[in-house]
Parts: C-alpha cells; sequence; structure tokens
C-alpha cells in the first residue's frame, strides 16, 4: 500500500490519508506549531488532544540551541519529550538560519551563524540538519534548503536553487544513512524535499521538475508567504503543484490565513502551518466564521455569548466573551490559553470540513461559502 | 440537618461534610486561590476539575476594580462568570484595602482609600463589601474587617478589634437584607465571622467569645501569617479555635505552607486558602512528598522522572521533569501552568489523605511521617 492514499478529489482539491508510523494523517491538514516542543499559549499536550491536532510541528533549529537535540534523543526523542502521541513534523532549520540567526557565512558544505540566544557559532549544513533530526526522531523530516528573499536578483535565486537541490542529494543520503543506522530513534523517517526559486515562475517550475524525480516522501512549496502578495502565491501554486508526483503529499510551508489555506487546497496542497492562529490568540486576536475578533475591545464587557456561535472547541463550550475580555484585561495567561485553544481549534475543525466538502463534492460552493461568511463580519 | 455535620475526630482534629447551596465541602479543605476570578498560571475551570479543587477562592476588591462587581453580577455571578460549576469563597477585600491600595484613612464607618490600578478614590465599609459579595454570588461570604500588622501596638489591636465587632453586626444585618431582597443572585450565601487580635492571646480570646455568640455560619482566624512566627501561630490557633462554635467551620485565612495545614488541621481547623503553591508553582519550585525542587536547577536537564514519584496528577502521569527544566529555560508558559496544577494537587491531594488519616484515627502519625518526608529531602 501506498504510504500516500488518495481517496477523493474535487477539481485539482485532494483528499487522502497520509500513513505514517506515528499514525495517520488525514489530508488536507493543518499542522499545530510548537517551535520549541510546546504550542506557545500554555497548551499542554492534553488540550492538543482535545482541539482535533493531527500533527505537532517543532523546530529543529530552535530544538538544537536550547534544550540540543541530544538532550531530546536521550529523553527518547521530541515526541516523548513532549509527551504528545501523535505524528510531529520537524522543519529543517534552515529557514530560521536564515531569519532568526546572527551573521551568517554561507558556503558550498552549509552555514555558518551564530546561536540567536548566546551567539556562539553553529555550523549547519544538510547533514547536520539530518543527524538533528534523526535525533529529535520526529515522523516527518525536511530537507535543509536555502530561503532567500522571495525578492532577491533572480541570478542569486538560480544560484541558491542550485545549490538547494545539492543540499537535496545530500539530505537523501545522509537520511539513508541514520536511518539504517543501529540505534536510531525512529528507523522510518521520512523525508520532504523543499521546492524553491522565489516569485521566478521558470526556476521554481525547472526545480520542481529536478525535484520530482528524487526519492522523497513528500514535496512541500518553500519561500512563500514572505513579502510577495497572496496572487503571486497562487500563481506560484499553480505552476508548480502540478509538476509535483501526484501520489506523494504536498505540503506548502508557513502558510496562512484561513483564506490562504482554502485556495492553497483549491490547488492542490495537503500540508499547511502557520503560526497566526496560536501568535494572534495570544494578542486577543480570535478567528470566527464571521470574521475575526479583538477580545480586548469594550464591547465584550458584558457579552454572554461564546466567541463563536457556531464552535463546538472547549472554550466556546464554557465560557463567554466576556469572561476572555476580563481576563485579558486582568492580564491573566489564561486568556491567552483560551484564544490560542479556539483559534487552532478554529484552524483543525476547517481542515475537517474542508475534507468533508472534498468527499461531497462541493469544495468550491464550500470555499466560496466560508470565505463569504468570514469577509461578512458580525456583532 | 446541620450545614456543618461532623463525621470524625481525632484529637482536635475535625472531619466533617459542609453542605452548601452549591455542593458538599468534604473538610479540612484548602481553597484554591484565583484572585481576579482565574488561577494564575493559565488553569481553566476544566483543570481545576482534574487537580481535585473543592472551592475556589475569589477576590471582592480585584472583582470589584475590575470588571466591576456589577458586571459580574450581570454575567450571572462570579461561579457563572468563570464556569466553575463547585462553591466559591470571597474574601472581604478587607486585607486587600489595608495591603494593596494607596494611601487610606479609616473611619467608624469604613475606609477611604485609592484604587491600586487607577488611583481612583473608593469606599468601603461593611456594608459596601456585603453588597459587592452579594453581586458576587460566592457561596460564602466573609465579613468585612480591619487587618492591623499583626505587631501593632496593644492599644491599636484594641481599638481595631472593637471597630471590627461592631463592623460584623453590620455585615450581618446588611447580608440578612441583601439575601432577602428581591433578584439576589444567591439568597442562600452565606457569611462567615472574622477574629482578630494580632499576637494578644488575651485580645484573640475575648474577640472570639464575643464572636462566638453571633450568628455566623462558620468563623476564620485572620491577621495570621502576616509576619509572626510559626510558633506564634500555632499558639494563637490553641487559645482561639476552642472558644469557637464546635458545630461551624472554622477557617485559618492565609495559610500556609504544607507543614502549617497539617499543625493547624492537629487544633481543630477546617479551611485553609493559600498562594503558595500557585506564586511557587509559577516560579518552578515545586512540593513533592520529600520536599521542594527548583525546576531552574540544570540537574533536571536529563531526568526522566516525573515531578514526584509518588504523585498521580495529570502533569506527573504524564510529562518528565527534564522537559519541564526545559519549558522554564525556554520561557514557555506551559512551564508555569504544569507546576501550577501539579502544586494545588499536591496540597489538594494532601487534604484528602488528612481527611483519610483523621478518619482512621492516625492523624499525629500520618502528620509524622508527611512532615518527616517532606523534610528528608531526596535527589
Amino acid at each position: 500500500m501506498n504510504k500516500y492514499e488518495l481517496t477523493a478529489t474535487d477539481g485539482l482539491a485532494k483528499r487522502a490519508r497520509f500513513h505514517t508510523v506515528h499514525g495517520t494523517i488525514e489530508t488536507p491538514v493543518f499542522m499545530n506549531v510548537g517551535t520549541a516542543a510546546a504550542i506557545k499559549g500554555g497548551l499542554s499536550a492534553y488540550d492538543l488532544e482535545q482541539i482535533g491536532t493531527q500533527v505537532e510541528l517543532s523546530n529543529t533549529y530552535h530544538l538544537h540551541v536550547r534544550p540540543g537535540d541530544e538532550v531530546v534523543r536521550d529523553m527518547g526523542g521530541v515526541r516523548k519529550f513532549m509527551a504528545w502521541n501523535g505524528p510531529v513534523l520537524t522543519d529543517s532549520g534552515g529557514f530560521q538560519v536564515f531569519s532568526l540567526a546572527g551573521l551568517r557565512r554561507i558556503k558550498e558544505e552549509g552555514v555558518h551563524f551564530n546561536s540567536h540566544i548566546d551567539g556562539r557559532p553553529i555550523f549547519m549544513g544538510p547533514e547536520e540538519s539530518m543527524q538533528i533530526q534523526s535525533n529529535l526522531a520526529s515522523t516527518i523530516a525536511m530537507a535543509f534548503d536555502e530561503c532567500p528573499s522571495s525578492v532577491a536578483e533572480e541570478s542569486y535565486i538560480r544560484e541558491s536553487v542550485d545549490r538547494t537541490t545539492r543540499w537535496l542529494e545530500r539530505c537523501r543520503r545522509k537520511m539513508d544513512e541514520l536511518n539504517a543506522a543501529e540505534g536510531t530513534l525512529n528507523p522510518h523517517q521520512m523525508l520532504f524535499g523543499i521546492n524553491q526559486g522565489g516569485i521566478y515562475p521558470q526556476i521554481r517550475r525547472e526545480h520542481a521538475r529536478q525535484i520530482a524525480q528524487m526519492d522523497m516522501d513528500g514535496f512541500a512549496i518553500g519561500g512563500l508567504a514572505v513579502g510577495e502578495t497572496h496572487e503571486q502565491m497562487y500563481e506560484i501554486l499553480e505552476e508548480t503543484v502540478p509538476l509535483l508526483p501526484k501520489d506523494k503529499p504536498t505540503y506548502l510551508m508557513g502558510v496562512g490565513t484561513p483564506v490562504n489555506i482554502l485556495e492553497g487546497v483549491a490547488r492542490g496542497v495537503d500540508f499547511f502551518d502557520c503560526v497566526y492562529p496560536s501568535r494572534n490568540g495570544r494578542h486577543g486576536h480570535v478567528y470566527t466564521n464571521h470574521g475575526k475578533m479583538n477580545m480586548l475591545n469594550a464591547r465584550f464587557e458584558r457579552d454572554e455569548r461564546p466567541l463563536d456561535m457556531t464552535c463546538g472547541c472547549p472554550v466556546c463550550r464554557r465560557y463567554t466573551r466576556s469572561y476572555i475580555h476580563h481576563l485579558f484585561k486582568a492580564k491573566e495567561m489564561l486568556a491567552m490559553r483560551l484564544c490560542v485553544m479556539h483559534n487552532l481549534y478554529f484552524y483543525n475543525h476547517m481542515m475537517e470540513e474542508i475534507r468533508e466538502a472534498i468527499e461531497a463534492g462541493r469544495y468550491e460552493e464550500y470555499k466560496r461559502a466560508k470565505i463569504a461568511g468570514m469577509e461578512a463580519g458580525e456583532d
């Protein structure tokens, strides 16, 4: 049986089951971001079970600098460490090396940079990233790539993408070696390749064709949602997704708003992740089927309704807007936690609706209605 | 049937059931402090159900200044507001007026002071405190008292205690009136009187005899754990508790460490409350049967054990010391939440052990072993 089992399509939208050693992932799926092996806002693994989380996403760079991937390995890997029983995807550290770390030098072997915590020099290349991710023992490892600015010069992007392809070959080799090695915590660790190419359709297409030939468990589209317009992003998806293997999952990295996800699914994407729901929740911005609300707003002082009248999440089943507004004013941590829980449930539940709509062959209709509702606003 | 149903005694230690309109409280009991209608550290009402919380304690002064007790009344009272179905005790605001608020003038009618939030002038006397607590609709209201420094001059303490007695009469009258009024959210709201007298045994005894004559649902001992030694506190308990009615609960306010509670029970106390378990938890200090641990300590980096090997709390059932240590280093909110949950469970569970020990007639033996264990330390 193929690991990626396509069960329905509707236009370009795909409904599938992705079988992993840590459980089956129902796609399209939104992965919940827990950078340092914890979802920010005080959510526990019990909470994740309550809000329909399928896949947790942790960060290779962050766990490498703290507590150290060898500590995580000695504790049984990131899943055991954070007591999360489902699948975990680790990103490669590439994005953080290029966005967070201090002064860096990119060479063919990899990147020299300084830790954003204590400034100590670190070297990370494809082999180092694979070794770290093998120590973390995630379900799915991501290839180590370069993430140049999406609006960089075309000549630089071309050079960078060629290097990313060479790095991908090295990632595959190293991961095969690690999976075969004695004592490896997860010898079935999967590897996803990453398509790059900025906003240049031709480079994106060439790169997609190249990596599609390589033996990967899935393919991601990286370097988007970093400054280009939504229309440019959708265009890149239309150029790139059709060139990636149909029998493997497609992952749009770091995306995005509910509308971005709805449009991504319509263009054939299976996996998404984004910090928006947790980051917005911590600031009191909550998602509803009638648009976003700012819970700091005084109009909620005596509002006895749940955050979203149509929501079945643990927060909406128990708490009022009035109470959550009060918690923010009183600077109680519970304020953030309740809003993060609600927002992640909103995303996870939307993915469930998406899967049902694809199965029912009414995805376009569902998408239109969902977007119209969110744009209409309420109260 | 008496509201306070004594089911067992062992020496002076009492085991009882206290029947309230919001459920029966098994005593001795530790009330979990949620000052602004939320337990600090991001705990939800779901969490309280998981850790054996019986009574939640909220703060009249804090809820009066934010969000305002009329908002809480309009939302159905503090229990509905915070979605907690069990009993709630509200303190009277007296302690906060004397410890938190700015410049204050004490008069026979009550106290003029300034809000610690925005400096606005507030007046609170016995009638105002009862009105606010009636708006909050807690299960048990506390009398409005003056809390002078426990080491104040004897002449001042005597004057202050006389005023507190006059205030108690006014509290009783006002509460009866409010409970009989139309539209009162909880017409069965109980009122506990408070014994004061600093560290002067004679004033304490006289005051205890006086208030014991008054029609109260329970009696508290206030003004302790504010600077005197533990020995002085135990002595005051020995002087005071025997003079309070045997058929009503006794509440030692703001106390204390596990040892303080064990000693308080041995002297006939039924109710306790304290911010220690939640405040210490937020700072990474956790209680165990082998003493306290500081989770910031580097020795926990690879410690795969739960916080307490003998603990059955949701945190110890799922998480390791290594992970919790990491969460503190990474400044993840979940760190605080897990430690607060564990600490409150530790207290709540100790009360359960205490109740069982009294029922089995082996309270002294239990107390000695528990204290010896905590003092022995471990790893």
